[in-house]
């Protein structure tokens, strides 16, 4: 076992704090998590583990003293820190002294058409909260995956991350263009659905068909005439306040939640 | 006309300032919205406005100029600051140069009973985000206001108010103890609903009587024992992924959204 690291400016513990920048994950393919409940639930779920990292001082219940043994057993490398050198890694007010470098996990587009499924495209969601709580719901509704069009979204925004409550684990993730997906989504007869302010079907009024393609894009300025002009059928979502626009994860869930009914509430 | 403010440190501006702490907000009754967008949806929903404040070397629209303009003809305090002061102010990268100091709105228990009407009562939201996107599909879907139970809660936070994004100032809003609503619910013969993960009713398999208050409380533990005993209907989201909770807005939309179509899709 190592000896205890207390000093921020380690060239080590740098490298993980830069982890909070968008760069640094690419750069390296890692991203950080903390806190005892997401560690666990990426431990449970097999999400490949780089770096545990612990501050016993701040180590407070007798679970996660065990589980930081039990990894240690298992070969997991643990790094332990100090307090401080805890707290120049968190984000949180009161850390609780656990967390983990975790290594990215993506997908490619699927080569064989699967006869169900439910494949969710966003396009430019740009609050990293808002794709945590999209990924959340997809695990709920057993959705396929999450097909990420373009750079500008990262699932592994520490705030997607925690947002997202372990669904970030399970969920398959593609990073790819919007051609790629039309193109992909065409040669294995998927049927694309878009979710637009502008459409003149209500949401609960048309039956979605399988295998599903739905794409969800930016809520100020609905789905792109691009997308639009690829779907085979766009739905609305109505809203009578004051404004015609919902949250996108509230719009996006309320149209997985009726795929999710329409197939029986099996997985989509 | 006055003088542009150039100092951070003036008393009047560590006030506006202030207005990001909570204790600020209770202590005046006043809280601060900034950007555009919000500021001219404040003002055509006549939301009370106690100043304008204005960065003229940050002010890049033409309609901006013209909203200022006008409202000061109409007899609204103007401030006028510096860059540097409105930045001090903002809590976002690139500040527009316009915010606004605004009163709260607090509505009491309505003392006559309503016969349509759903409100919407609100246990422990501990997210100010997750609390500003119920207000949005609140008013989405014509609910009739919001109780909130209990001091924890507060919707003129700076991160709810955006997140509402502008459904802060049509609902109504009652600050209240989690007595007083169960008190006045049975006085007026409303039907009290609540959503919880133990629930053996599917949120979509049954009516929604009217009027009816719909409790909601934190995702993490779900209904209190209090609240859930004096419901008089208690439903449940399904979940089939890993996680059987959903985050608490998207859970709440959806059963507010199903009360929205048994309605006909009209204002509930």
């Amino acid at each position: 076992m190592e000896d205890l690291l207390d000093n921020p400016r380690l060239p080590r513990i740098q490298y993980i704090r830069a982890l909070r920048q968008r760069a640094q994950r690419d750069r390296t393919g890692l991203y950080w998590i903390e806190g005892l409940r997401i560690v666990m639930e990426a431990l449970q779920l097999q999400a490949p583990i780089e770096t545990l990292v612990v501050a016993p001082e701040l180590l407070r219940s007798a679970g996660a003293h065990e589980l930081v043994h039990h990894q240690r057993q298992a070969g997991v490398a643990c790094l332990e820190v100090s307090s401080g050198v805890f707290h120049s890694l968190s984000s949180k007010d009161g850390p609780q002294g656990l967390g983990a470098v975790m290594r990215q996990r993506w997908d490619t587009l699927p080569s064989s058409r699967e006869n169900a499924g439910c494949w969710i495209a966003l396009d430019a969601v740009d609050a990293p909260g808002t794709l945590g709580t999209l990924l959340r719901t997809a695990d709920a509704v057993g959705a396929t995956g999450v097909l990420l069009a373009g750079a500008t979204l990262d699932p592994y925004d520490p705030q997607a991350a925690r947002a997202s409550m372990g669904a970030l684990f399970t969920q398959r993730l593609v990073r790819t263009g919007f051609e790629e997906i039309v193109g992909w989504a065409r040669r294995h007869h998927y049927h694309l659905a878009g979710i637009t302010g502008e459409a003149a079907d209500d949401y609960r009024a048309i039956a979605y068909p399988a295998p599903l393609v739905l794409l969800v894009s930016d809520e100020q300025e609905g789905l792109q005439n691009e997308w639009r002009d690829q779907c085979d059928m766009v739905v609305r979502v109505p809203a009578i306040g004051r404004s015609d626009v919902l949250d996108l994860a509230v719009a996006t869930s309320l149209v997985l939640y009726e795929v999710f009914y329409q197939r029986g509430r099996s997985a989509l």
